[in-house]
């Protein structure tokens, strides 16, 4: 046996050397493409623009029409064809903030921190906080007549806790391992909106209530934040959608926890509260359709065949949407780029046409990939998320890869419960076990676009990312910018995203897909 | 030796016991003090008052002499006598922010989180952003004329790190044994304001073109702080004092390290940035003199000997001086609490009068207690900190204690190079080693209050306390909010702080001095 090694890796190195002198092999592709990633990135001046000069890209509004129209500009420019905007339909209307303050006045002077959770109506004004503390149906009673023109305090205190642990993570071995073991994954359950049936009439009675008397705005301090940190996302209304036109929609604000928290001391110790606000905003696109940004690069011999890879674009509205999803878009837009390099250097071109999306209206339900599946691959359920039957054009997707789990670098990919897809997956990690990428999960992740094409049996995958600072600091929040990118992580991202995408491509075969009980129409 | 021992425990339990059918002892003492601070603790309903309902306590503002008349009463409440506010001279007008905005208004809206440095002028206007940029007085030439109407960046970028070390620490053995270990103090040079001559008259020619200019506002990011945390203190000028009365002040605000970086960003993008501001702020008080808080618990046979403790009650203005320093004011008016709740317990009366002081004036440099030490207790040399002479109530105060290091529990004392206390002060934490406070240093710590006694000659102490999230997060930040005060901590604190009154007070002898070489007039 001793003797038999050395003989073979001599036979394996003339076969490469050989291999060198006509294409590159896939141990060469993997190089150049790190070149072009790593070496060569452009990936951080993608997103500063995605995220400092363009800012939020809140679905609707027009800070995302304007990101739609650069991207479909930028994407012809790193060199992809067919860049277009795809729209897609039933979305409602869109809402640009255009000014807020607020400040309290009494019993002293300080500048609030917090935002208008999108949708809110406009409101200008001064007036004395309320605390709307009510526990069933019946004491709501005592504060009808009452709210009109007021500040309604919606929350208890919550307890700021200091940070004697890092906010910000890596992975470590032990939650690789853990990773690495998961068990086929259950189809999840729709998790149903909080509590029971009682609790859930108390909430609809309590924004009955509220939209009759028209407050001057509602504040809450969110679930987490601190220090200036501060989460809010979409304003909630008694029944049916914030999205509709004409709808009105109580102002809601979230506020730093310090300063809510203030203010709710100060009532409970019998100090009259008094705040200022002023913020205004403009609800647009009426006609409330949304569209995608798609561009490829065309395939060859496999050319009727895709494979897709995206990340939805829009964000909310208090950050710039850096980590969630400035980072996903923007690395695959560098992938893309990285891609285009690649084929101009060694002169291969792809075999199956590589198609990547940016989807719209994820924050409110993974809206744009739904559609453009719904529109494409297959027909959609009458309700819910569930998918009906599959169209035609389904079995000509051979995997879509989506990002959407912040700034933190690959540690490797989710099978999403596809088994047989592990061998080839695993082999596609190698060149990259030096960038600390290794990891297989049978695991799915949930909550964002691939989901739209797993749902549709088309091979889908999100990859395991670090986690960084994105659930404890940037998701969601209005801290969700630039500076919270780490450059060296999104390059390495980019690059095995791209060799991911090269090598679906120049397969014989297309992925192997999960069993599926859907039917061709 | 293995039966001495038990005959020994015997013999002092034996003393204990006959000490307590007569008055309460020292331990007694403690267990009464502990009582009072621990399980009746008012220090937090003082602090939330004092920062949440009273607000940012600048010297000079409003806010401050609200928040002076208010503690004049609470001590009288809590049952001090002889409660005053005493006038001291010289601090110059104070400055009252009445509101604040900025927001960006191209090539997109957002709203700025920033905050005017204190005593800069109103300023109302929306103007383009530009970046001073000039290495040498010659370079600033090409701003001439330019800078009108404008905002102006006066730094570059500076990179955020994510938080992978906790922000909130506590010392560990590590720390403590180091304090413990120090060596004598070596008296500390008065640090020079940064860099060489060229450095100070590059800066000096950029304020005086600053202060020609006039220009919307300056814009900087300030040294540390993300996430929403801003640290901002105090206006520069080219020459003199911002508190002079009808000096203009360029308008300076710092902004959250995300917001300028973002501007900043698009500006090495050639992207044009306007923002809009609406700044305003009265300078109040033109008479320029400011008050210090002091009332007393009279003694009985020492009388005319007394105890001092304080802090500077005085904060920046963009929080409301929770750690900085609501937390020491606090408890130092909640030490007196107790003790007075002890002395109507025990029946025992301080021999020494034991005199609070809260400070005003601390923050720009320590006047509140300067001038107190000035006038009482020993004569200023002409210039710079130093004391020129004593006077004879110099020989009056037995010691003093101070607290201005935050929210965290005391672990020890230092002992600011006065090695002959050290063991008393050893003594003085047994009771307190099951609450973590035990460890002595000889080191010194610097830039508050106990420095005017020391420099006096008169004992002066700071404690050891715990560093919590302090210079990380709230130490002059917006952050610097009641909900970072640590409830448990505050209470120990003032637990242990009254016990050290108490037995200054009791002693027969007051506490040794360090040498002098000052005289007496």
């Amino acid at each position: 046996m001793k003797q038999i090694l050395p003989l073979l890796v001599g036979a394996l190195l003339t076969i490469s050397i050989s291999a060198q002198n006509k294409t590159p092999d896939e141990k060469d592709i993997a190089t150049i493409i790190k070149k072009h990633g790593i070496d060569n990135s452009q990936v951080m001046e993608i997103a500063s623009y995605m995220t400092d000069v363009l800012g939020q890209r809140l679905t609707g509004s027009t800070g995302l029409k304007n990101a739609n129209n650069w991207a479909e500009s930028k994407l012809t420019e790193i060199g992809m064809e067919n860049s277009h905007l795809e729209a897609w339909e039933g979305f409602g209307r869109g809402w640009d903030m255009t000014h807020f303050e607020m400040h309290a006045k009494a019993p002293t002077y300080w500048p609030i921190i917090a935002y208008p959770k999108a949708w809110s109506s406009s409101t200008k004004g001064t007036g004395d906080v309320v605390y709307l503390n009510a526990t069933t149906i019946d004491e709501l009673d005592k504060y009808k007549g009452k709210l009109s023109g007021k500040f309604v305090l919606l929350e208890d205190i919550r307890e700021v806790e200091e940070a004697f642990e890092p906010t910000a993570k890596r992975h470590d071995s032990e939650s690789l391992v853990k990773l690495a073991n998961a068990t086929q994954p259950i189809p999840s359950q729709r998790r149903r909106r909080g509590g029971n049936a009682d609790a859930a009439a108390l909430r609809a009675a309590t924004w009955e209530l509220l939209e009759t008397e028209k407050p001057l705005a509602t504040l809450d301090r969110s679930r987490k934040g601190d220090l200036g940190t501060v989460f809010v996302s979409g304003a909630r209304t008694a029944e049916g959608n914030a999205r509709e036109n004409d709808k009105y929609v109580v102002p809601q604000m979230t506020l730093a926890i310090e300063h809510y928290n203030r203010i709710f001391r100060m009532l409970e110790q019998d100090i009259p509260v008094t705040l200022t606000i002023d913020s205004q905003s403009n609800y647009t696109n009426p006609e409330g359709n949304e569209n995608n940004v798609i561009a490829e690069i065309p395939g060859t011999d496999l050319k009727d065949e895709v494979v897709m890879f995206g990340a939805h674009y829009d964000s909310w509205h208090a950050g710039t949407g850096a980590t969630d999803n400035g980072s996903g878009s923007a690395v695959m837009m560098e992938a893309a780029r990285i891609l285009i390099e690649t084929i101009k250097e060694t002169g291969i071109q792809p075999r199956r046409t590589l198609r990547i999306a940016l989807w719209t209206g994820e924050e409110q339900g993974l809206f744009g990939s739904r559609k453009y599946v719904g529109k494409h691959f297959a027909t959609a359920a009458e309700s819910g998320f569930a998918v009906a039957s599959l169209k035609e054009d389904q079995k000509k997707v051979s995997g879509y890869f989506n990002m959407d789990n912040g700034t933190g670098k690959i540690r490797g990919v989710y099978l999403q419960g596809n088994q047989a897809v592990s061998p080839i997956f695993r082999e596609w990690l190698k060149p990259f076990h030096e960038m600390d990428a290794s990891t297989i999960s049978l695991s799915n992740t949930g909550g964002t676009d691939h989901l739209a094409f797993d749902m549709a049996g088309i091979p889908g995958f999100q990859f395991i990312q670090e986690p960084i600072s994105y659930s404890t600091k940037t998701h969601h929040s209005n801290m969700d910018n630039f500076d919270h990118l780490v450059g060296d992580d999104l390059k390495q991202a980019a690059t095995i995203i791209a060799y991911f995408i090269w090598q679906t491509s120049q397969r014989d075969e297309q992925l192997p897909r999960k069993a599926t009980d859907l039917k061709y129409e």
